[in-house]
């Protein structure tokens, strides 16, 4: 049910007035979410600097747009095609007057998300149709708004979190050695479906053997062996907001050098944990992490991005692993932000991680969903 | 598991040179399947225009990568953002020699796919920091290849179609008034796994009642109404192939209008699939569709883009509905394409869809899986 939030969409008419923008461009999922309370596929709305949002919608869905707002205006059109042609129409009537043939710097400029979800054509294309405007990152409006969260965002995020713990719960009911990680991810998805769970924001990561030492993760179809080192990251959404829950669990007694890479992740999560205060940066956690590993001799296995934020994206500002310039964002109160983002991986040993989602405070990193930290099963 | 088709990589790089391509960069899962048999997530890889590929992996997974290659160079990285450097190393040994400051149209063109899961900023960053060469969309060589499939590929995605009529029938076995869509989705998603699906191309689509019209889809979790029209669609993968599968059902008996509305896609589906034989376009097959409406009423609802391709991508060249120009694309021999992709939606009555897979063959659409068109339950 659509339900105009404006509030929000005056604060971002501030911040949008202060970078200069004379709208933002909304394509994706959760920034329409942010505004509209909506979870609509492939939305097409703008927010115009001053004055209401215009939403543009498929023809045929007027009947059920129009039944639940009022004074926004809606866009319509008939053909997808027509959706760039209607976009161009709306910014003309916002731009008024803008002399064609400006400098790139000197075009009033349209603020857009470009992140995972917004494809690149579509970006060339938008230039291409819209010449008179220059296109831009959101980010400076969209980040400023959503880093910090209020506390129905954080109760949402939470239940997301437990879902991803109910996931977590059935895997280590399934988890031995012989079941394939695709039939594991599969009792794991109708757990967390049943639960409530949307569907995730990444695949469900089920890496076990060489393949614990992935950056990445997904599922194959390949039976999980004993003495496996297995790494699960989960990340159902719930009502769009997302979690982040990642165990690591050996199949069977771990050697002594898995015992101490588990030892050496659990003494970087705790310690990197305290340190969630208002103030602290990405770039000063890693410098923890970085010398925990130093200590123990895993020095060259270090990789930077321990923590990165999240609430209706996976990754939010700070996502150093992605915008290295993140890594200095300052910390504030209410921010959520995980930590155990990163892979500590050994050839040969194997690879370990443990994520949890903390809301910073003055006193550290708050966890919002406790959930076990054991590894033999 | 890593297995390099040479063949197909000889054919990419006789098509590089032709369309003056100094090398393909590889982001996507698809291509990377195309060429080296393994489904990574975010792989990256660099196909020079002629020579060997070359792969750029996380420093942790050379253990794992050298284990499956042999002659074929492995950069390693430490941190994601090196990613960006080591791809700029490479293409600077490509192209050594090419002179910084060229103009855009002289400047050595490195193909790269910017389709939906290609995000805008990595496109950004890469133009950034590789100013010696000239992105652009490396469609002219991946479509041309891609287009008709073989039948090791025919096989996949008819599996792929297979998944997603056993989903269908779960669909069928739990649909009645009363269910949400997102607990139907919860059954068909348990199903499909089972049966081997390794997620879906696009969230499963269940639109009830006003929704029905949505031109995209997704579940909510509001109970299905007494009455409704729903419709269903479902995209389940195998081995990387895409299927893609929607049938509408009514709740209840139809009335009038909406048995006509049902009577009308099945013309139009009927007709299509007679015509989809080598030389013919999506154009002309929505012509045929825009006289069926017109004929029966229906002329005013009818939107344009009832066929799109479909391979390790789930929509591939023809895909009129978000590239206009694709509607003229001559269909060829073992292309596959669907029929079915637009909703017949008129307000008040609801919106229907029924889509399947066919082979382009001299006589017309060969059916990859045969599924029932009943609609009432």
């Amino acid at each position: 049910m659509i339900k105009i939030n404006n509030k929000r969409i005056k604060k971002a008419q501030e911040l949008m007035r202060k970078e200069g923008m004379i709208g933002l461009m909304i394509m994706n999922h959760d920034d329409f979410i942010y505004f509209f309370n909506d979870l609509r596929v492939q939305p097409r709305a703008i927010i115009p600097a001053s004055g209401p949002p215009v939403l543009i919608g498929f023809s045929a869905e007027e009947e059920e747009l129009k039944g639940q707002i009022n004074d926004t205006e809606i866009r319509l059109f008939s053909h997808i095609g027509e959706q760039i042609s209607n976009v161009r129409e709306v910014f003309k009537t916002i731009f008024e007057g803008a002399p064609p043939g400006l400098s790139h710097q000197d075009r009033p400029k349209v603020g857009m998300q470009m992140w995972f979800h917004t494809p690149a054509f579509l970006v060339d294309l938008f230039r291409k149709v819209n010449k008179q405007v220059e296109l831009v990152p959101s980010d400076s409006v969209m980040d400023e708004l959503r880093m910090t969260k209020d506390d129905a965002e954080i109760e949402k995020i939470q239940t997301a979190q437990s879902i991803a713990a109910k996931g977590m719960d059935t895997a280590k009911d399934f988890l031995k050695p012989g079941i394939t990680g695709h039939e594991l991810a599969t009792e794991i998805t109708y757990t967390m479906m049943k639960a409530g769970s949307e569907g995730t924001s990444t695949p469900i990561h089920i890496n076990s053997g060489k393949r614990s030492c992935w950056i990445h993760g997904t599922t194959t179809k390949d039976p999980i062996q004993e003495g496996d080192l297995v790494v699960i990251d989960l990340t159902p959404m719930f009502e769009g907001y997302c979690s982040n829950l990642a165990r690591t669990f050996i199949m069977g007694n771990p050697n002594k050098m898995q015992k101490k890479l588990f030892e050496v992740y659990l003494e970087i999560h705790e310690s990197t944990k305290k340190e969630l205060k208002p103030g602290n940066t990405v770039s000063n956690l890693d410098k923890l992490g970085k010398e925990i590993c130093l200590k123990h001799g895993f020095g060259d296995y270090h990789i930077k991005g321990i923590s990165h934020g999240i609430g209706l994206r996976f990754e939010e500002n700070p996502a150093s692993t992605i915008i290295p310039a993140h890594g200095k964002t300052k910390f504030q109160n209410n921010m959520t932000v995980t930590v155990g983002h990163t892979i500590l991986a050994v050839p040969v040993i194997g690879g370990v991680r443990f994520e949890d989602i903390y809301r910073i405070t003055n006193d550290g990193g708050e966890v919002l969903y406790n959930y076990p930290f054991d590894y033999i099963l």
